[in-house]
């Protein structure tokens, strides 16, 4: 099979029929043709399109190892700089044709995925765990480009440093029960993103945030399990017209709260469970944060580029250049992308074969790509309104242009270089990605993508290796 | 007549059947049964409700020195501290009762339309300009209590430093013809917030942005006069639950284009025309600056209240007041919210009596205030969305919690100290102020209230008088 | 006797000979000529001078409740608005003095005593406490003009929060006996200003910083007591010169660490000892924090004024006033300067009595001023240096001028405005207060004023009474 | 001859006899024993003692392609990858000696004369230009290892945009005559780092700065060249203990004025003059952009390493490593030295040849990294300031401790991990490096290495190619 296209991606979603709950009713019918998620489907149908695009092909499959026919290069573990530069080619094809907004993109899934089956050996022979099986629906998911989402994190109840869960019934899902055909789960998990939009759901537990063994699991399911439910939060589509709603129209992924309400997870699916120092450890040696975050620059990359230039489209638009403060609030950003870039880049210079032999990136240029990044994006966002002005407010929408009063738009909203469409169109664009709902929930989903900045900062300091600098100084010294 | 009641002016809005276009229709029928703005004209009428409230009629009017009905209290034009102070307690008043959100409240256009009237003396044997029209005007207003929008600003075509239009036909609003019942306006004005939804529209010329004597005027029109058309920007209300949308619901205030297709402008309803001087000149030396800006700090201490509590209220409800970092964030609005009170408290203080016989308040404080404003509105939206971080994004709406998923919600998104639907009411409301549409607009509303905020720096810092303090460095120097 | 002449304070002095140690030296001779302490002194003088100035005596000094001499006004606890307004006026003449850069001037000083002894009453019945003491001290400092330093801090030794001193020898000076004659003090105390050029030492513990119940004390001691040691720092005066030097060659105070080597606190100075409870409650019960932040305020303010005239000085001198960043710059400095005297005249329009009948200024918005400043001083000394740019470094010294090289200079270091000796003259100023080691510490001595900024923020937050604000928003959310 | 010594240096130096003036006296005597100069020389001679160290040798120096004989590395015009890895690590070599604290050592400059000279193709058959000059100068240092300074800079009278000199008597430098000897020089250069501490004076004219052709010249000449004066800044040596003043007593490098007292300027040592062409082209097209950039960037990251170094001995001294703030402020300066390593890497990895087959770096992510060490250095600085706090103010000398107090130091001020003597030398490294005169300067001279960071931020964002990016945003709204 391998590779699927737009098409079979849809057909597959739409024979699914998950529970899937928004604004207070189960959603029915095909799934593509529903308004709160036909724009996502076809946007990522239209990825899955690329990879039969013979222009870009070779550059997106390579030949299973198993049937030789040709499969998603994000499936790909890497074993060689080479291949390494491939997966960024091909994270770039993706992340290019979305202009970096869709997150969850099945090659970010897939390299998660990835991650997580190329390090199975680590499983092997510790207590309640299953490398096979997660080898296993790697080769599966890989052989029919299964797409997935997953969720790591347990519900915010309570931030305090010293809150224990304590209730009887359980919040935070976890394991109520084992029995011969798997095991019970019972309780939540937050934010899938695409949550009910995708073949499976990958359930990992993230171990710092363990308190219950209890809550120490991993394994995917298809999100059609009977018991499994996800309930959507509000939408944030503004309205199906592309002139209005640029990205909201299109690139809406919906977040779900997924609830496990007894959901038998068969034991051929478990790939480790109430485990708490394998669900700790694990993560930390698995190659998920150096492909992971692989990917993940990439994108932003391509997105911060495509915030530069419809920033320049609006200096241009409304003819600012010339004002030095302009001049500056763009040098934050043409900084900024370079800083991501040169720090891409080394990532993957001083790639090195793990444990496992593969190639994995430099894990800390990506770590403080990741740190800087939940900075600087909702700083670009700032810079777009600022240079926007006034003028992102006043957009009347693309029926108006197909009225009476269109001429008067067309006199009354003209720019100094621009008709009135076309800067009322540019202006929604920025409207859209920096000041919708739509826009406001990428700004915030950019600055907690892997994580409370404040915590990533103390992790990035506490896991440097600040003492050999300390030993210069000292030496300097004489000390 | 004196003070209306909510409900006369929602009989005289209706009335009034003014041309409106939004989203490519012409608005008909009652425009307080419209979607798109009966939440505001609600809104509003509340608050006309208020100046017949018993508990505090009597500091919302006074007397009319013509008729001796109860008026509107932001029509007075003080003439000791005490009529400055009883108008601080007016706009408290209406701020409140809106939280600071609704930025072109009736007291703040009353607050303007008084401003110029009781300088209308500086009209006085100024070519073209007659002043008796504007203080009849005022009186009009004041017994009627008749409600305004205002519109300065002209279209932003081009930014640059060395545009001038020159086009054939206007795009920037100007006189193109005066005959024997008055003046002739051709062109447009950009951004008249509630534009249509008002008894009257002022129009007003801010000098320094004149290039053509023939834009250069000031007058009132009712919104209905034949030629004026009001074009409305996408609306902004997310929907009509006050649980999903507790702002955009009742205080989305839409935004409009005003063009004047020929607009005659009967000669006793103009203040001045074709006379760039004046246009300059009066707005620098009438009491605007000084009642505007005393208005809208008060509004915006109302709205930082609001967001102080709001913000605490997130910390409670996710039991973070523990962390250093938090306490830091806090601490940022507190110092806000005291700055700007002491700043109007000094202004105040420092009032004085003008050549009219008005008693402004200090112009400087308010200046400082209206600068720091642009800058730390948004901060403060910044802040709240990183005390609420991902929880600000996963909520469910309203009809979620009338389905048979209630109890789901109650399980899984219940707070440290919430239940589930309080929390998630809590969060939306956060929400709607900062992330939203709506909310995004409040803070571009904020940031540029009084201008560019690059223009504000440089004006502040170019009307202070800082050679007495070069003075001292130069003694100190002994230069 | 009563308020002292510069001379007066010169030879009292000079009579103390208290153990002082700089540079591995114990001092001998003359304080008034010593090349450490000469500058200083004379320049305590003079502001001591200033109470004898005919033209303004009357507002620097009051007639004694005791003896009817004219004593020092900073002396006065105020009971009325009226006296809380002289307070006002005498501080800024001494700050403007000395442009608010002397931050131990002895108004200051004689501030925090009055602001203890006016509330002696509280110490009134508490174990070990013996209120009259202080009341004695404060009439004998107020009648004789005596001179103070003070030191409230223990010595940094670990900063982490776990940490309790256990070592045999007292590090931080605690009672380690009493006797018929009073109590012994071993240990140091940190960082007392001007320590060793006062008439005597004000020793307050800070209960928040108390483990011991040894540590916890107040007394006052002449700075020649037996086994008192005042070791200095590294000096910063840059040399003699007031061309060179503007700055150092007057203003450096010098800082101590102050040792009590078994120094005998006889029975009659002694305020309270070994009583945790009194140390903590007092600071918090006391006027201290009104008090001495009033003063503070007043001095920062003038000192602030400083700043602005210098910088724009500097902008005039090169000429730079037309960029717009530049404007920005110095709307940033205006800003900060009317912010903190709207805090200021906030805090005494709502001055009130305490229990003990003294009228004190609010403390809210002095603690928010305190806040604010820790923060945008040092601001304020980067635009300095932003502004002068490479100037700031490139500048021959007054000898250079004297020299056959004078016409060089005169002739390729003039200025847009300025001849090359006045052009440098300000430059070097600009440099002291921003660039040497004397302004550097200047910097962190006020962003440090009041504490570490990161309690002080943690401080303001814990402190204020956010929950009105939160009950409005629940009323408003009908919660 | 080839690389020198440390004592060869010192011997050419001493016999030199340039006329520097320093405190309104001329210089006399050895340089090397002036207490001025004397830090200075032993470091560079240190630096140039290197070159002849066995472990080193061969990675600092290269056989010259002339004599044979081991010539400074830094001369080595790069034709490969390789050739730029090695001049890599031979600037490391000479940084990491001086922890990057000397901004003009002898690799700097030398790269800017290798730069220019291996670019001297560009002036072949331009008017008034000799190539041959400036090959046969580069090839005669590279033999020698001749000192250098340059002088770019004219001096700093008016900033303003519309300012042109037009005196009579020149103030910035420039031809006022040539004869059959060479041309004759008049007026003045600012800012020449060690300038009458080198062999020659290299002096150059850059394009923008030019008003008048005859300010366009380049040339080099002899320090002690008749008519050549260099007027000294006062001095930033805070005195000889390497325990006070760790940097200064080495590191201090003197600026100095330059004035050309119709000084005659050989022809054979001329590149070109009276062109100003060819001055703004020359700059524009060389490879002193490239090289010089790499080289600071690479003294700049090892710098930083010294400060991340610094800054966590503080922390580890005063056992503060436990709080989120510290953390926080810790990974800034980690990610700021990622990012420059990442940005150095790049222009690596992206080096090219250039037209005169050069392997120059790309400029690039130079011009990144320049822009945003010139904001982050400072904040590094402060960052030191706020985890050291009032600990880098009492700061008793090393005097001190060879005293009878030394027991009270040794008591008193011993760390949490330190004795006494070990903390005060660390504090006040933290001290020299931050807040001494020379820190300071350090923090100008960085924010203003390659000019003014303001016009930094408009050339990035004016030079860089904005225009693809707008294409992809064209392209996404079918414009």
């Amino acid at each position: 099979m391998g590779a699927i296209s737009g098409q079979q991606y849809i057909d597959r979603i739409n024979q699914l029929n998950p529970e899937i709950w928004a604004d207070g009713k189960r959603i029915s019918g095909l799934l593509s043709e529903h308004p709160l998620f036909k724009g996502l489907i076809l946007s990522k149908a239209a990825l899955y399109d690329l990879q039969h695009n013979p222009k870009i092909k070779d550059e997106l499959t390579f030949p299973s190892p198993i049937s030789g026919d040709a499969v998603g290069l994000s499936f790909l573990a890497p074993k060689t700089k080479e291949d390494l530069l491939k997966r960024r080619k091909m994270i770039e094809h993706w992340a290019t044709h979305t202009h970096g907004i869709m997150g969850r993109s099945p090659d970010y899934l897939n390299t998660v995925l990835m991650s997580f089956a190329s390090s199975a050996d680590y499983l092997k022979g510790k207590e309640k765990s299953f490398p096979e099986n997660l080898i296993r629906l790697y080769e599966t998911a890989r052989e029919k480009d299964l797409t997935f989402t997953h969720t790591f994190i347990t519900p915010q109840v309570n931030r305090s440093q010293l809150h224990l869960e304590n209730g009887e019934s359980p919040i935070a899902a976890r394991v109520i029960a084992e029995n011969e055909q798997g095991i019970v789960i019972k309780g939540a998990r937050l934010l899938a993103t695409q949550g009910g939009l995708t073949d499976e759901v990958l359930v990992f537990s993230i171990g710092k945030f363990i308190f219950n063994e209890e809550e120490a699991f991993a394994f995917s399911i298809p999100s059609n399990t009977k018991g499994l439910k996800f309930i959507c939060r509000d939408s944030f589509i503004g309205g199906e017209s592309d002139f209005d709603h640029p990205l909201s129209s299109s690139y809406e992924e919906m977040d779900s709260i997924v609830v496990f309400d007894n959901v038998l997870v068969p034991w051929e699916r478990v790939f480790f469970y109430n485990n708490g120092d394998v669900a700790e450890e694990f993560l930390e040696k698995c190659s998920f944060h150096a492909f992971a975050k692989h990917q993940v620059l990439i994108r932003q990359i391509v997105k911060t580029e495509f915030i530069l230039g419809l920033t320049e489209l609006l200096i241009k638009t409304i003819n600012v250049r010339e004002y030095q403060h302009i001049q500056e609030k763009m040098s934050e950003i043409i900084i900024g992308l370079e800083t991501l870039r040169a720090l891409l880049e080394k990532s993957e210079n001083h790639a090195s074969l793990d444990e496992w032999g593969n190639m994995r990136p430099d894990v800390l240029p990506l770590k403080v790509a990741g740190n800087l990044f939940s900075k600087i994006y909702p700083r670009f966002i700032e810079i777009m309104q600022l240079i926007g002005a006034s003028g992102m407010i006043t957009l009347p929408t693309e029926q108006s242009f197909h009225s009476p009063i269109r001429k008067d738009l067309d006199q009354y909203l003209q720019s100094a270089t621009k008709p009135a469409y076309d800067r009322v169109k540019i202006f929604r664009l920025a409207w859209d990605l920096s000041m919708s709902a739509f826009g406001t929930r990428q700004t915030q989903y950019e600055r907690y993508f892997f994580g409370d900045p404040i915590r990533l900062s103390s992790d990035l300091y506490l896991s440097y290796p600040v003492n050999e600098y300390v030993s210069k100084v000292n030496h300097f010294l004489k000390l």
